[in-house]
């Protein structure tokens, strides 16, 4: 994993500024050893977070992989001037089907 | 409601380019007739609905409102070249507390 992405761990993925195509990659990898994988975004991130999971769900879709919880919440940042803002977040999780 | 906007329907907003706050008092207004609104938005506008959705929930968590469900899917659209190519989308429901 390159340096841009905070550190997946074993049942995340952070999407970050790398192609869309290297983060369904590594989803699907997760998905390979773990019955689901959380795929996190935040702030300019959150759209590509969802179409990460679409290309999943829809290229599965006959036996593969279903969409499941979708959580958005918010993080407080300290922006580069020390004023903290609040960013939006969201986790989506993308589980196998039974 | 401007023309960028496609027509409000009575419990929805649809995020376009306007600026966020000019969405999130639509939606307080909605809500403040209807029980639930949903927060539709596709492509680069999925991270603006977010940003609409907490802005409302936080500001208003004490007594006001609160994120229900979370749908996430995808479009087919026709770009320009007369390709059809998919775009993602998210309705995020806004509910009043009861």
């Amino acid at each position: 994993m390159s340096s841009d992405t905070q550190h997946d761990t074993k049942d995340t993925v952070f999407i970050g500024k790398k192609p869309i195509m290297a983060y369904v990659t590594s989803a699907l990898i997760q998905l390979a050893n773990n019955p689901k994988v959380s795929i996190k975004a935040r702030g300019l991130s959150i759209g590509r977070a969802v179409d990460v999971a679409q290309i999943i769900a829809r290229r599965t879709d006959s036996s593969g992989y279903s969409i499941g919880q979708i959580k958005i919440g918010s993080e407080q940042l300290q922006s580069l001037d020390g004023r903290s803002r609040n960013v939006s977040t969201i986790e989506i999780e993308v589980t196998k089907n039974a």
